[in-house]
C-alpha cells in the first residue's frame, strides 16, 4: 500500500462518519494497542514476554509522527529519524525544480550542510498520555441538546487543550477514544526543522510501483532518513532505538510501534453497510474520477507527470485501499459474522433490565444518525469537504475566510482547526512556500466544478451564482488566473487585515469561499450536531455495554495515534503457494527480469552497477502478524531487545479487511528488513556515514 | 479521438436514448448528407462545384464500412482496402499469440499467399438506397398504442428486411431518419473474407497514444490495408477510388465519404439536458471505472497489458469523446443558442393553428419519455445493457439464451437483433475464434458484480440470487471457470440445441444469464415502448414541423450510415496561435524529442534508421472543416477529381462539441495525407508493391 494516513482530511473539514466498538473477543496478534493500556496477560499467554515500563517509554519517546501522515523513529542520539520513503516523496515533491528531480534520483548528503531543509514538515513525539474521561463528561450533561452537548463538548476539549499547551508549551491533544468511551490528554513535543539526509531512488523505494503496491512477495527499500535540528544545531536525542544488523528471525516476537489511522472495527451492523452502499461507492467514483484526470493531465508532457505525479499516487494507493475494503464488505460471510456478534451483544443487553434501559436504544440511534448522514452526503462532500473545489487555492481562500470569522469568537467556541492550540501548524500549511502550478490548479478545479453540476444540478441557485453564467472550464481557468493567492507574501497580507481584509478582498477565490461558507457550515452543523455528536453518544453507551458483557482489556478503534501492534514474522500459505515470510535482495533482480526491465519494475543503474558487490542473499522485505493499517507505514518493527529489526511499509491485499476485523489467516503487515538497510547502505550507496550512525 | 463507433453498442441491446431534430439552420460547411439528397445549392454556392450523379456513384460504391466500427474505402481494382489502423487492431488483438505481438510490429504481407485473415471482420458496401417511409409509416396507425405502434413497426422492417434479403441476396437494413421522420432501405453487399495486406507499427499509427488523441498537431501514420476475397481469390472491384500523389492543397474543397455513428443535434433542450445531468456523468463513472480497472489489470504483466490493450484504449477513446460532448453541454452559451432555436420554432408552431394542434404538444411528450427514461435508466443500464456483467462469456450466454427463445416467434416479431435478415453477422461473431482470457474476464465480471451491489443494493432479491451467497469475486471466479462457453464448439451445440439444450443446460453463465433475462426483458420492453417509441412519435413531428418552417434541405443526425460531408482543409487560431492546416514528416521527429523518445512517443526502429531517406517536408496530418463524428475514422477524403487526399483518423478536442452543434471556428477533421502514406510506402517499408497497387 503505502500506508500513510492524511491528517489533513481530519484536520480540514473531514469530519469522520465512521465512529463505533467493537462487538468481538480478542484473538490471536490481534490488536492497535494504547501505550497506557497493553495487554500484558495476552503477551504472556501467547509469547511468554511482556514488555515493562521502562522498555514502553523508551519505544514510545523513539516513536515519531509525520503530519504528512505515517510513522516514523529516533535512530540517532544526533536526531537521525528513519522513516518510509513516501513522507520524503511529499517533502520534496513540493522543493524540486524541474531540472532536478529528486524525487527520482535519491539523495546523500555528504555533510551536515548538505542536508536538505524539507517544507511543511511537522514530527510529534508522544511525551505523555493523561485519562481526561471524568473532565469531559462532566461538562456534557444528560440534559443538553445534541447542538448544546456538541458545543459543550467541543468547548471543554478546546478549553483543555488550549491550558495544557499553555501550561507546557507542548502540543495537546485531547484524542476520543472508543467512540466517546474514553478521551485521553496526548501532549506532543514539536519538530519542525526537519532535513533529508539520506533517501534512495524512487526506482528501488517503490520498485513495482502502483502495481505491486499491497501486493506481496515485495522487494521494496522504502526507507529514507531524516534529521531534526533545534535551534539550528542537530537535535540531541535521549531516546532512539539500537539497530539489530541480524534482522527479523523466522516465527519470533516482533513490535509496531506506530500511527494506525482509522478503523472501523467498533462499527454496528447498519454502519458497515452505510459504508458498504453509500460512502465507499461514492469515494471510489471520486477517486477513480481525479485518478483519471491527473493521468491524463500528467501523459500530456514529462514535467506534467512531474507535478501530478505524488497527488496521483495518493489516489492509486487510496483507491486500493477502499477497494480492499469494500471488498470484505460486499462478502457475506465477513457480514454474517458481525452480524452474529452483534446479535449476541444487543441480547446480551436485553436480557440485563439495567442494561437494557441504560444501552438498549443505542443501536437504532445510530441508525437514526446514519438517515440523517445518507441525506446530506452529496452536499456536505461537495461544499464542506470542499470536493467540488478541488484547488490548493481555493483550500487557501477557505482557510482564510473561515480564519477571520472564527478567531473573531472565544477559542472554546471555535471550529476545531481555528483553535488557538493548532494555530502553529496551521499557519505551517497556510505559508507553504510549495509551489502552486496554475495549469495543473485549473484543470483539477475544472473538473471538480464540472462534478458539481452534475451531482447538485447544473440549474440549482448556488451552482448558477459559482460557475457565474460560464462553463465549468472558463470559469475555473478565470478563478485560478484571476487569485493572488499562490503569492505567500500575500496571503500573510490578507490574514493579518483579518475580517476587514477579507470584507475588502477582489480576489475571485476569495469571493467564492465566501459565496460558498454559508451552506456549507450549515451542513456541517448538520453533521456535528444531528450525526458525529449523536453518533458519538450512542457509540459510547454500546462501549459501556461492551465493556460490561465481555470486559475491559481491549483497544480502540485506530485514531491516528500512537499505538503498539504485536506479533509473529510468519509466511502464509495462498492457494497452493507457501509465502515465505521474507524475500531476498536477489530476488529484486529476478523480479525486473520477469517484467522486461522498464518502469515500475526497472532497478536503478547504481543497483546494476553494484550488483556483484551485493550480498544478494541478504533478506530485503518480511511480512509478520501485526495489527496494522494505514498510518502505519514507516512505523519501527522491533524485536523482544528493543532493536530495529524493519521498518513497515506496505500491507498485502488481503490486509485490507483489517479495517473491519482482524485475521491472521492472509492478512500481513509488509517490512523492509533491517539487514538489508544496512547492506544497501553500505555496498550500494557507500552511505557508510549513516550506516554507522545507526543506533548511535 | 479514433473516432470508431462499436456498432455492436446498436445490435446488441443499447437503444438509443438520444434521438431528435435540428432547430438551427445549415450554416458553413455544415452537414452529414445522405447520398441521394445532397444540398447542391449550398455546395454551388460556397464552392461552385456540384459532383454529379456518376460521382456520386463511384464515390458511394467505393466506400466501405465495418462491422467493427469505422470507415474505409476500395483503392484498388483487386480488393485492396484503406482503413484506418485501429480495425487492423481490433482484427488482430483476436488473433495475435503471446510471442508474436503483431499489434507493435506492423505486418506487410510479401505475397498474397501471406495476406494474414481477420477474425469477425466484415465489410459492407452501399449497393441502393430506396424511401419506404410510406410503407413503414402505414403500418403505424393513428389509432394504435405505443407498444401496438412499437410492434407493428418492428414488423413491417423486419418484414422488409427479410423480404428485400431473400429477393436480392444483399444485406437489407431499413434506416430510421430524422427520428423516424423518414425510413429508407439500405442494401449492403457484404464481404467476410478480408486479409490484412499492410500495417504499420502501432508506434507510428498511435504516435503520442492516448495523451495525443483529439489533440493537434499531430503526426499518425494511422492507415493500414486489408483486402477483400471472393471465392479464395481477391475480389475484382469495379468502383474503386484513384490516388493523389500530391496530396491536399491549401484551402481545397475536399469531401468525405464515411459513416457517422451517432450525433444529437436535433434533441429538444430537455434531451440535451437529460444527457448532460443523467446519461453522460453515469457512462462517464462506467467508463472511469473500466478505464481504472483494465490499467490496474494490464500493469500486473506484458501479457496482461497486451490482453487488455485494445480494451482499454476504447474507454479511453470513448472518455475523452463522452467528456468533450459533456464539456459542450455544460457551456451555458451552447445551450443557451439551441434553447433560443427551440423557442423559435416552438413559437412558430404556436402561431399556425394547425401545426399547433398537429405538433404543439411533440415537444412537451419527448420530456415525459425522459422521465420515464430517467426512473429506469440505472436498472436498465445494469441488466439490459449489461454493465453489471462485464464479461464476454456472459454476452454468449445471453445471446444463446436469447436466440433459443426468440426463433421460437415468427420473424416480424423477434428482438431486432434476432431477425433472420442479421442472422449472419450474428452468427460471426457468437462462433468468433477469438480467444477469451479467463483472468481478465473474471477480474471484469467480479468488478462488475460490485458495481451490481452498489448501485442496485446489496439486498435485492435478485442481487442476492445473482450472488449466491458469495463475494461477487467469488462469485466470478466460479462463474467463469465453471462456464464451457469459451469453446466455440459448445456455443455451437448449445445453439443447435434449442431451447431444450436451454432449459437443460447446467453452465453457470446460461443459469445466470436465464435468471437475469425476464427482469431485463421487462426493462427492455419499457424502454422500447414507453422510451424510445412515443419518443420518436414525437421527434417525427417536430421534424415535420420544422421541414414545414425551415424547408427540407437539411440532413438527418448520424445513424453509422453513409454520408457525405464537406469543407475545406485549413488552419485554426487557438488563442495567440494559429495552427497551419498540416504537419510534416520531420516534426515527428521533433514531437519525440520534446516528450523525452519514451512511449507513447517514441517512434519504431526502421523510422529511425530510415530518417535520411525520408523526405522530412512530406505534409503528414491535415486538418479541415468537415462535418464528421465517431465512425467516421478511416473515411476517405477526396478531392474534386474524386481522389483519394487523405484519411480521416480523428478530430480536435473542439471537434467533439459536433455531437451537438457544427462549428468551424476551432472544430477540425484530423485526417493522414496521402502523399504521407506513399512516402512511407516507398521509403520507409519498401512496400512499392502496395503503393504501386494504389489507385490500380
Amino acid at each position: 500500500m503505502k500506508i500513510f494516513f492524511s491528517l489533513r482530511q481530519v484536520l480540514l473539514g473531514s469530519i469522520s462518519l465512521c465512529i463505533a466498538l467493537a462487538t468481538m473477543p480478542i484473538s490471536a496478534d490481534e490488536g492497535m494497542w494504547l501505550y497506557n493500556q497493553i495487554p500484558t496477560e495476552l503477551l504472556q499467554q501467547r509469547y511468554g514476554f511482556v514488555p515493562d515500563q521502562a522498555w514502553l517509554d523508551h519505544v514510545r519517546l523513539a516513536s515519531v509522527r509525520f503530519n504528512s501522515g505515517g510513522s516514523g523513529s529516533f535512530v540517532s542520539s544526533r536526531g537521525l529519524v528513519m522513516a518510509y520513503h513516501h513522507v520524503r516523496a511529499d517533502a520534496l515533491q513540493k522543493l524540486s525544480a524541474t531540472e532536478h528531480d529528486l524525487l527520482e534520483e535519491g539523495y546523500h548528503a555528504k555533510s551536515e550542510a548538505d542536508e536538505l531543509p524539507c517544507v511543511d514538515l511537522e514530527l510529534n513525539v508522544l511525551m505523555n498520555i493523561r485519562d481526561v474521561t471524568d473532565e469531559v463528561n462532566a461538562a456534557v450533561t444528560p440534559e443538553l441538546s445534541p447542538a448544546e452537548a456538541y458545543a459543550a463538548r467541543r468547548g471543554v476539549i478546546n478549553t483543555i487543550e488550549q491550558t495544557e499547551f499553555e501550561k507546557s508549551g507542548l502540543r495537546s491533544d485531547v484524542i476520543t477514544l472508543f467512540q466517546g468511551g474514553q478521551y485521553h490528554l496526548y501532549q506532543f513535543k514539536k519538530y519542525t526543522d526537519v532535513r533529508l539526509v539520506f533517501a534512495p531512488e524512487q526506482g528501488i523505494a517503490f520498485f513495482g510501483g502502483d502495481p505491486d503496491n499491497f501486493e506481496y512477495p515485495r522487494y521494496d527499500l522504502d526507507v529514507c532518513f531524516f534529521r531534526v535540528y533545534e535551534d539550528g544545531q542537530p537535535a540531541q536525542i535521549e531516546h532512539f532505538l539500537s539497530w539489530s544488523e541480524d534482522g527479523p528471525q523466522d516465527e519470533e516476537l516482533i513490535f509496531v510501534s506506530g500511527h494506525p489511522g482509522r478503523t472501523s472495527r467498533l462499527n454496528t451492523v447498519a454502519h458497515l453497510k452505510y459504508l458498504r452502499d453509500i460512502l465507499y461507492p461514492r469515494r471510489m467514483d471520486e477517486i477513480r474520477r481525479r485518478e483519471v484526470l491527473l493521468k491524463t493531465f500528467a501523459e500530456r508532457s514529462l514535467e506534467n507527470e512531474r507535478r501530478a505525479k505524488d497527488e496521483l499516487f495518493g489516489y492509486q494507493n487510496s483507491r486500493k485501499a477502499i477497494l480492499g475494503s469494500l471488498a470484505g464488505l460486499q462478502d457475506p460471510v465477513l457480514m454474517a459474522e458481525k452480524q452474529a456478534a452483534e446479535d449476541e451483544l444487543r441480547a446480551a443487553v436485553q436480557r440485563d433490565e439495567e442494561m437494557r434501559a441504560k444501552y438498549g436504544v443505542s443501536f437504532d440511534a445510530i441508525s437514526e444518525t446514519l438517515e440523517v448522514g445518507a441525506s446530506v452526503t452529496v452536499e456536505y462532500g461537495l461544499l464542506e469537504r470542499g470536493t467540488a473545489f478541488n484547488s490548493e487555492l481555493f483550500s487557501i481562500a477557505r482557510t482564510l475566510v473561515r480564519m477571520a470569522e472564527e478567531d473573531s469568537k472565544p477559542n472554546a467556541d471555535r471550529l476545531s482547526e481555528f483553535t488557538d492550540a493548532g494555530r502553529g501548524s496551521l499557519e505551517q500549511r497556510l505559508y507553504s512556500a510549495a509551489p502552486i502550478y496554475a495549469d495543473l490548479e485549473t484543470v483539477k478545479l475544472a473538473d471538480s466544478l464540472g462534478m458539481l453540476m452534475e451531482q447538485m444540478g447544473a440549474e440549482d441557485p448556488l451552482v448558477l451564482q459559482i460557475l457565474d453564467g460560464k462553463s465549468p472550464r472558463a470559469r475555473a481557468a478565470e478563478l485560478i488566473s484571476g487569485s493572488q493567492l499562490a503569492d505567500v507574501e500575500e496571503r500573510k497580507r490578507v490574514a493579518a487585515g483579518g475580517a476587514e481584509a477579507i470584507r475588502d478582498s477582489e480576489d475571485p477565490m476569495i469571493a467564492l469561499a465566501k459565496l460558498v461558507d454559508p451552506r456549507a457550515r450549515a451542513l456541517r452543523t448538520i453533521v456535528e450536531e444531528q450525526v458525529a455528536e449523536p453518533q458519538q453518544q450512542a457509540y459510547a453507551k454500546i462501549a459501556a455495554a461492551r465493556f460490561k458483557v465481555l470486559g475491559t482489556t481491549t483497544y480502540p478503534d485506530a485514531t491516528f495515534t500512537l499505538r503498539l501492534a504485536f506479533g509473529a514474522v510468519k509466511g502464509y500459505q495462498e492457494g497452493d503457494t507457501w509465502i515465505p515470510p521474507w524475500t531476498t535482495i536477489g530476488g529484486a533482480y529476478e523480479h525486473a527480469e520477469a517484467h522486461g526491465n522498464v518502469p515500475p519494475f526497472q532497478l536503478p543503474e547504481l543497483w546494476i552497477e553494484r550488483r556483484d558487490q551485493i550480498d544478494l542473499s541478504t533478506p530485503f522485505n518480511f511480512v509478520s502478524t501485526a495489527d496494522i493499517i494505514g498510518g502505519n507505514s514507516g512505523s519501527p518493527v522491533v524485536n523482544q531487545a528493543g532493536e530495529i529489526v524493519g521498518i513497515i511499509f506496505d500491507g498485502n491485499i488481503y490486509s485490507l479487511v483489517l479495517n473491519f476485523a482482524y485475521t491472521d489467516d492472509l492478512a500481513r503487515a509488509t517490512s523492509v528488513t533491517s539487514n538489508a538497510i544496512l547492506e544497501a547502505l553500505r555496498n550500494v550507496y557507500d552511505a557508510d556515514d549513516v550506516a554507522d550512525e545507526l543506533g548511535h
